[in-house]
């Protein structure tokens, strides 16, 4: 940031009288711009006992395979998030189950969040910014070729509580370093 | 929004060629500016059978009560942030528990998260934004001086759930006209 967005000016970077941490602080109009953490919400699919995943289409990470996943829109609730992302990125209709796991990937500023969803049938394609979709069995899940940390744990999380039987919210906090 | 935080021209309101929502777009170095939701996290701190309450300083709600929460910071975790938070708040170290509610706005584009989070000993005074701390028993607590549906929300789920012993993560969707 090096405009205010409200009058045009110059930013500064300074801590607002009151505050702990630094800001952008308009030299000229005042305004404050706190930047803050931003939310990716998603779902794992399921049709009987098979996973829908997507390969993407666009960077980062494009050719490798996530989970349907996607950046919040402001006025819309994070239920309503993960279908439309969902319907986007797979073009499947869901019905939404519990939220089952929280990520927190601090050193990029934000939270991953997954629901558990129910697929009525096997109904799906590639959706615009994705190369190919396809129900994989746990035996064949491409684990090499994952894009994201958060859709790896998810599914691991899933493979094991429904190993037996028993589903709870997970949450984990990822560092620049640690590998799942 | 009305100048471009990159370049500092003017921005127009546009839907981004392959985008299906309406975006702030730079005219000049064309840069889209998304907007997203941004996440109020916090804590419900027990000491023995009492819940720690803030009356709050500060606008809006000012001298109504609520859970202590914030506005979740870059390169911070959920649960980084509802630590910081409590201790800004209430001055109140807490160990957290689990993630206890979810509470959508999307009307205000925000999504509220809290904790359940234990106090080892009764420590705890306003904060800056604080003009009060006090511990509450359950027939204490001030249900018509709330500042945040939120935060009654909250209490009103752990509150149930203590009476059964058994707690479990509630998610909520507020509307502009809902009353709890």
């Amino acid at each position: 940031m090096r405009y205010c967005s409200n009058c045009g000016q110059e930013v500064l970077r300074k801590v607002p009288e009151g505050d702990t941490l630094p800001r952008f602080v308009c030299g000229s109009c005042g305004t404050i711009h706190y930047q803050n953490p931003k939310m990716v919400v998603g779902t794992l699919p399921v049709f009987e006992d098979r996973i829908l995943l997507a390969r993407r289409a666009i960077e980062p990470r494009r050719g490798l395979w996530t989970l349907p996943a996607g950046f919040m829109e402001n006025n819309e609730t994070t239920g309503e998030a993960a279908i439309r992302e969902t319907r986007e990125e797979v073009c499947a209709e869901v019905e939404l189950g519990m939220l089952f796991s929280l990520v927190n990937i601090a050193h990029i500023s934000q939270v991953h969040m997954f629901y558990l969803a129910a697929m009525s049938a096997p109904t799906f394609a590639p959706g615009t910014e994705s190369l190919e979709a396809r129900l994989f069995a746990e035996d064949e899940i491409p684990w090499d070729d994952m894009a994201f940390r958060s859709s790896t744990l998810t599914l691991r999380h899933f493979l094991a509580d429904r190993r037996r039987q028993a589903f709870s919210v997970h949450l984990e906090d990822l560092t620049a370093g640690s590998r799942h």
